[in-house]
């Protein structure tokens, strides 16, 4: 059987993740496509106990690579007991965030040895790699002011305009090196040009050959 | 100035680790030595909170490489907010269980490779390793005797005793490999023999020099 493809979306705060995971998800299953909406760190009982932790605002500086493990000890789990067997079976995945969140929040904006990531990474996901990356690109300070109308500020939301920009900056560059399987969205456009532009890239990658193997 | 000696004590479930503990420390004090107890894993608030997804009796198998990172991102918050400030400014850090518990649990008794431990140590630990480790060492079949008479059993004491040969001889095996920092004390003997088996380490690293850089 072909296995499912596995899908990402990132972008830094208040870049319209959530809306357009939605608008992917109904584009995806009008066309019969069976397909698994989850999200990082996250996805499990375990992660998202995890994610309570990375998220939490607290006294404790948390040191960056606590933060680093954390989140790929959370991603282990999810890849284990929810990505692979779903992608095995031949549903798509649809993920809200995944690795180049890490290069991005973690290399770029904590500053972190991208080495080391790329170490973890094959650690915990061998060869696998998402089929697409929608990276929804917005100037920081617009993302943030949309994210600061919400809720309370989680540990990262709290960061500066630097961190951010550092951030969008290593998502640029991670598309910029892969535009096979990148596809950056101008998401300061009006919403209906950003899903045609989605539209777009979600058509091209469904009349690409199934994947076979994991 | 010297930093202080950093000190771990290992060895299997009811091998008698809190009450050798107890008697490291109290050993070291009456000798004017200034001495932090601290604990893995855990030992700050952010690691703590780790300890306690890592121990929790959970429906959802925990990927192996999940628990083995969670392990080192709370020892990585471990070492940046308590062992290394506590040893730099002079303090001796006796600990519960270090890096040795993470290549006997999770390298010999659940299999994970020892050259990934190897690689997260030196990613958290750098060049840093215990002065002294002692290994209380017992026959798995006695030690969960005494735990089982405890309270409820976390989820690495509800292991079976296979595991647990396999985490004895780990431990045996690193032991064996650097007698210079590693003292294996026989925890069948009576208390009054384990502690003068302990105490007969202590004297023997009081008198070796100080060491001066972390």
């Amino acid at each position: 059987m072909a296995r499912g493809k596995f899908i990402t979306i990132e972008g830094t705060e208040g870049v319209g993740k959530s809306t357009n995971l939605t608008f992917v998800h109904e584009w995806l299953t009008v066309r019969g496509i069976d397909v698994l909406v989850t999200r990082e760190p996250g996805g499990t009982p375990l992660a998202e106990q995890l994610r309570e932790l990375l998220l939490a605002t607290r006294e404790e500086p948390v040191a960056h690579k606590a933060e680093l493990l954390m989140i790929f000890a959370a991603r282990a789990q999810h890849l284990e007991q929810v990505i692979k067997p779903a992608l095995a079976q031949g549903t798509w995945v649809l993920c809200d965030r995944f690795t180049d969140a890490t290069y991005a929040y973690q290399g770029g904006g904590r500053g972190l040895d991208k080495t080391v990531i790329g170490e973890l990474e094959h650690l915990v996901q061998d060869t696998l790699r998402p089929d697409l990356t929608l990276i929804l690109d917005i100037a920081p300070e617009l993302g943030l002011q949309r994210a600061a109308a919400r809720a309370e500020l989680d540990r990262f939301e709290r960061e500066d305009i630097a961190f951010f920009n550092r951030v969008r900056a290593a998502y640029r560059e991670r598309a910029d090196a892969n535009p096979a399987h990148y596809a950056q969205v101008d998401a300061s456009q009006t919403l209906n040009e950003v899903q045609r532009d989605i539209a777009g890239c979600l058509a091209r990658l469904l009349s690409e050959p199934p994947s076979l193997s994991l």
